[in-house]
């Protein structure tokens, strides 16, 4: 029997990135999904129609492979992996059933790209303190990778990084089939402060988008901003990486470019002349560049690096200021 | 009096980039610009009604600043600097009139993203051996700029590189101004290969784009473009730089994703198709990546550098291979 037979992995959180990982775990022959969902009716909905009718609803969801829970204690049982996909803002309120003695021996992959809002601790170093997981043991999902595109079939490919590489092999391997390649690397931090900063910058591009700059700019922007996660994780975890690899570059080009970026739209309504409030509603969903801001904002102020693009998209987010006069001083810096 | 005063440009080409690069120059005050086009109608036209009728036709071509010549031979003399900005299989040609004398003393700056074909040698190269200038007195021209956004004033970046910092910053103030801030670097071959190389990328982004790739495939691309494009650069000219500035990324950047881009568009209609015949055909402008390619490629035999795009591109143009067969196999390649 292979290592992938019968694995048995807990997915918490409903939304679209979610359903697009229970599609690329349910290309695996033997796997059994155990997911919770919040929405009841979502729940209902699945349960009956295999389809999740909140998020890429026209992705099958086959239920054979798919169980689906009320219960976050339920869908962990037995489990050898559990993912995080929910927003980083209401990860802790979703997982406020589950104890150390729930989810001992499972190793923890995180999806989620943020930190736990006012404490500014990576999702990894939370899930581990709290649940008493060693850090070995917990991965994180990187892109480039929208979900629209996976429930499209569309090539894709997935960077999945832990502290030590089985780990992120491993799990690697659940993740690969006919549309989607997934590598892994052994640089856990690096990766998951790339992925969140990076959503920093898809606001960016979206406010200078909205104020009327155009490809010349943006393609400055998203240079600079490749070396400010590069100087900012450095900073926090010092080691040789190539930025230009897809867990970075690719990571950040995905979103600051696509379409389907959220934090992109989000930060284009700013740039267009919505107050923050006024977008927050527009959108349905979070925008987690919007809390990233505040995370890398604080904890930079222990580091000292200089994060031009950061701070002209908190002086916009959080200070109130204009965000055509904040441009216009960030456009003078970079170069 | 400054520098800057009374500098005579010879300007050599009549298209867009020729003409957007003309348009910032104007910007300077004390300027005197001297500009050959080979389109007779085209200079009638830009004497007569001060717009150039073919290329960005809305920029007034300020006539107290510019004057137009039928010859070359007139239009460099006692030109300071002499820009180069007609499509790399052209400059020959365009040339043939000029010998040492008539560029003794001056400044060569190459706007030319190409080679010289079948020669396969860089243009600045190439102009320091015609006409026997020192190397440390050519200059390239980078972006990342389309000129379309010149001519509408939206804020840009250039890069202007030498062998020694000297002749790049020299050249750099004169392509400053209210819109366009341009960057003096050292690194003259490093960045005119790169500037190269982003054509041959950005047909593979555009012939992916045609076979119905996704987004998420061209973060990938683009990723492990810039390492195609930072290993081959290494290979033929070893020394620190920083791939992820302007100059390297955001050049490669605005080239890849934009609308404006020529090679993009040229890929994308050989991904929906299109003969290589017929796709030249239908464009009306050169792709300067279609020469590239070749060129890298040729080069390339002597370094072996692993370059899986640029071989690609190179097997559907050159080998008549089928874009998708191409295309698949070159995504098992990238991670």
């Amino acid at each position: 029997m292979s290592f992938l037979n019968g694995t048995k992995i807990a997915v918490i959180g409903g939304g679209s990135w979610a359903t697009a990982l229970i599609k690329i775990l349910c290309e695996q022959n033997n796997v059994q999904i155990r997911w919770w969902l919040r929405n009841q009716k979502d729940i209902e909905h699945i349960r009956k129609y295999h389809h999740n009718p909140s998020y890429l609803s026209d992705v099958v969801l086959q239920p054979k492979k798919i169980k689906v829970f009320e219960k976050t204690t339920d869908a962990v049982k037995g489990a050898d992996y559990v993912i995080l996909a929910v927003p980083a803002a209401f990860i802790e309120e979703a997982l406020q059933d589950l104890s150390v003695k729930h989810l001992q021996g499972k190793r923890i992959v995180s999806a989620i790209k943020g930190m736990i809002p006012g404490q500014n601790i990576l999702i990894t170093d939370w899930a581990s303190e709290r649940f008493g997981i060693e850090l070995k043991d917990t991965c994180v999902i990187a892109g480039p990778c929208h979900a629209e595109e996976v429930a499209l079939e569309k090539q894709s490919y997935l960077s999945i990084a832990s502290t030590e590489c089985p780990a992120a092999e491993d799990f690697a391997k659940l993740m690969t089939c006919r549309y989607v390649a997934a590598n892994p690397l052994d640089d856990l931090y690096g990766v998951e402060y790339a992925a969140i900063m990076k959503n920093i910058i898809a606001l960016a591009c979206g406010i200078t988008h909205g104020l009327g700059y155009g490809d010349n700019f943006q393609a400055v922007l998203v240079s600079n901003a490749m070396q400010e996660i590069g100087n900012l994780v450095t900073a926090l975890d010092k080691r040789e990486r190539n930025l230009s690899s897809s867990a970075y570059l690719g990571d950040l080009l995905v979103t600051a470019y696509s379409q389907f970026s959220r934090n992109r739209l989000f930060g284009n309504m700013i740039g267009r002349g919505y107050s923050v409030k006024v977008a927050q509603l527009e959108m349905k969903m979070i925008a987690e560049g919007y809390y990233a801001t505040k995370s890398i904002y604080e904890i930079n102020k222990l580091y000292h690096v200089n994060l031009p693009i950061t701070h002209a998209v908190y002086r916009i987010l959080y200070e109130e200021q204009a965000p055509g006069m904040v441009m216009d001083d960030l456009k003078k810096v970079l170069k």
